[in-house]
Parts: C-alpha cells; sequence; structure tokens
C-alpha cells in the first residue's frame, strides 16, 4: 500500500486523502471506545463488518432519496467518500429509553417513548458531547435554521427506514447516532448524511430474547462482541456463505467461552 | 399568627394555604441553597428582600401585560398569590455567559452571548434539574406546544424588560430563572409568570465594577451576600429611608470584615 496523507484519525475510524479532489477514503478501525474514550478497547473484524455495514445501510437510504458521502467500497476496510465539511452537532433518534436519558431523566432502560425523541449533542471531545437544544445551536451558529430543518427531516426519515430494515430480520432499533456534513458547490452548500451507521453508533436489541447487537456489549462488558456485530451482518444478508435472516436463535450466553476457545468452522 | 395548612415547602419558600380558595400564601425564608442544595446556608433578611424586590418586579411585569401569579404583598415576608399548577420546566434566560453553561461548552465565564438564549431544564431535583430541549418537553407531555410559545414569548419579553429596568441602576442582567404555571378556569387553564425574580434567581452584575450582587456571592463563598441583595433592593428604591439609584460606588472587597463587625448606622 503507498504511503496517504491522513486528513483525521477518530476514535473508530481513519480518513484519508482520496483519489481525487473532493474524495476522501475512510477506513474503519477495529479499535472500539467508550464513555469519551475513558474505556478503550479492540473488537477483533469490527472495521470490516462496520465498513460493509455501513455501506449496505447508505446505499439503501440513497435509494429513498437520502444525500450522502458514500460513494463506494474499496475494499474490506476502505470506503471512498465525498469530502464534506462535518457539522459539530450529533443527531441521535430515540425510539425506546436506553443509556444516557435513561439515567439523565431517570427513565427505565427499555421504556419505549411516547414518541421518537430527537436529540443533539454538540461534538466536542473535551467537552464530553453535551447535550444542547436548537436554541444553543441557533445561537453559536453550528448549524443554520435551514441545515437544522434538512437535518431533522432527514433524521426522522432515516429512523423511519432503518426501524423497518431493522424490524424485518427481529431487530429493535432502540437509538442511534447521525452526523451530517455539508457539502460545497461554490458558495453553495447542501447538506448530506456522513460518517457511519453501524453498531458502533445504534442500539440493537432482538426482538425476542432482548439481546443486544451492539456496542453496549463493549460499553457494559457483556462478552460476545464479535459475534452480536457478526449477528447483525449475517441478518442484513451481508457475511457470504453464512445463512442470513432472522433463522436461528442466537445464544450469546456463553459467548465469553466461545471468545477464549472458537470453533473451528 | 393562627396556625396555617402548609402547602409545600421548598428551598427557600414556604406556601401556605390562602385565605380565599385559588390563593396561596407565599413566605419567603432565610435559607439558602446552592449545587442542587448540596451547599446549605442563611442569608440574613433574604427573605424580606426577595419578597420586595419580587413584588416590585412582578407589579411592574403586570403593566407592561405578563400575566403573573402576584396578587398583593401582606407584610413583611409573604405574598398574597394565585395558586396554579407549576409546569415542571425552569426556563433560563441568559445574556452574558456565566455558571452552568459556561461550563458545559467551554465559554469564558462573562463573554456576551451572540444573542440571547433560553434553555430548559426539567424541574427535578433528584436528576439535578437536567437540560432539555422541546423535544423532551414535547415527548414526555411537560407541557403543550401551545403552553411553550406562550412561555417563550414571555420569557423573551421579560428578559427585555428587565435588561432595561436592571441597566436603568447600573445592573447587567447576565441570567436568571423563570417559572411557570397553568392558572385552570374550568376546563380551559392558561399560562401565567408564577415563583419569584430575585437575585435568589438572577445573576446581576454592577456594570462599573464587574461585582456581583446575586446569589453567587454564597455559591462561591465570595461573603456579602446580604449587603449585595440589600443593594440591588436600594437600587431599585425599595429601602426606606436609604438613598436610591446608582449613586455612590459599592466596595465589596470588604464585606467579610464588614460583616464580622457591622458598621452602626
Amino acid at each position: 500500500m503507498s504511503r496517504r496523507t491522513k486528513i483525521y484519525e477518530g476514535k473508530a475510524k481513519i480518513l484519508y486523502e482520496g483519489p481525487e479532489p473532493g474524495t476522501l477514503i475512510q477506513y474503519f478501525k477495529d479499535d472500539a471506545t467508550a464513555f469519551n474514550a475513558e474505556k478503550k478497547g479492540t473488537i477483533n473484524g469490527k472495521g470490516v463488518i462496520n465498513n460493509r455495514i455501513s455501506e449496505h445501510v447508505f446505499t439503501r437510504l440513497a435509494h429513498i432519496g437520502i444525500p450522502t458521502h458514500f460513494i463506494r467500497r474499496l475494499n474490506m476496510r476502505e470506503q471512498l467518500i465525498r469530502q464534506c465539511e462535518i457539522i459539530p452537532i450529533e443527531v441521535v433518534l430515540r425510539n425506546v429509553a436506553a443509556g444516557s436519558i435513561s439515567k439523565r431523566l431517570g427513565i427505565e432502560e427499555g421504556e419505549p417513548l411516547p414518541h421518537t425523541l430527537i436529540e443533539y449533542y454538540y461534538k466536542d471531545d473535551a467537552l464530553g458531547d453535551p447535550l444542547v437544544a436548537e436554541e444553543h445551536i441557533a445561537c453559536f451558529n453550528w448549524a443554520s435554521n435551514e441545515e437544522m430543518h434538512d437535518i431533522s427531516s432527514m433524521a426522522i426519515r432515516i429512523n423511519d427506514f432503518l426501524c423497518g430494515m431493522f424490524a424485518a430480520i427481529d431487530i429493535r432499533l432502540v437509538d442511534f447516532k447521525l452526523e451530517f456534513g455539508r457539502l460545497y458547490d461554490g458558495d453553495y452548500s447542501r447538506v448530506i448524511l456522513a460518517d457511519e451507521i453501524s453498531p458502533d453508533g445504534c442500539r440493537l436489541w432482538d426482538m425476542n430474547s432482548g439481546e443486544k447487537l451492539d456496542k453496549d456489549r463493549f460499553r457494559r462488558d457483556l462478552g460476545g462482541e464479535e459475534e452480536a456485530y457478526r449477528e447483525v451482518a449475517r441478518r442484513l444478508g451481508l457475511l457470504a456463505g453464512e445463512e442470513n435472516g432472522p433463522g436461528e436463535v442466537l445464544d450469546l450466553s456463553t459467548h465469553r467461552s466461545r471468545l477464549r476457545t472458537p470453533p473451528k468452522k
């Protein structure tokens, strides 16, 4: 591999200069972090899985008219994307209470919210990505009113689409995070979906067992992260040579020992 | 004083049953708390001053058409108010960064905000009054959209009015907290301003010296709380027999020793 210019290295991804102006290469690492990087670790093969899942989801979202930064997958761990200016707001969609909102507002984890809730967090690691309201976004001009309108409209459509997509494979979409960027065309810019959509930034619960199929396995030391990520990819039909669809019951209860002595296949 | 039915006791006030249905008596204590009641103390005479200041401000706000719970002051520490159902949202208006927002968003204290910022906090001591957005308020139905419209419109008008009122006496209104309530008339209800407006819930800085004339003196152990509260009342023309208006320069730098050996007047 020839030496490339690294543009940015985040907790789970690296961005390299792309082959043409206006493009970047997004590389998916196996590194996992939680609690604002206080907890660090590795989930073997995560980068490969997330690259595939994110490709799949972004491609399907483009089909319903959501503009995204995704161009095409290049290899196991890399995808070609459009270079955009990341809007410093993490958009969180919640269908069921879990994680920070349960703690913050005293709602039991697993309780369905009265209706889908959209939340905004200011992207700033040093501040711990604090929750903000649209008033803060307007006050500090992190995004324009027009951009926020586009962002919230897209976010709600994406939630509906993903709820349907995951429901079809017996997964409940509890919550997930989105990031958006500005794609410039001269003086004009438009908002596109950026970053990734994968079990790193979603809470995905098996509809029947309630088993967590996402990064909470890592955050909460539940073990079985690799199997969980693979299971999502498998159900989405993304693992060649493995059975797809909800199919058999997933049993993650013994994954710790299975991880130590992986079964030969 | 005859025995009365206590309806509610808060950190700084007590509510008693009023003389007529639909009325309450609001009693102002000298108790002071900070950091969600982790810090407790007393500011001598605070209740008397806050009763007077709040009467003054609510009366003036009624003159510009802001409906409030205030009926009339009864004595040194009590006022008669309309009974309303408190909406569980603390409304904070900020003109200059200070306190929690400086910490939360990394803005230097004293930096003027690009424009006035309205924030909402969910009133829940056990949760530490967490910041929320309008989306949370709608999702959990803490207030209706119509009520939030009325609240934000009134809050902005109140901020403009108070900025003017305090500017006239050389005080900068940095930020302040409001609470609103529902006044029922049969099935119908309307939003009115409730609680109090006093140096307990405002940040008030002397325009010339920058000296704090509010509860931050207590929160931050600056001393001179009594003098600061009295100074605000004095400038508002509420202390009989003392000079009113901005007048002489306030020097709070020696208040600690002055508090120990109060000068005879």
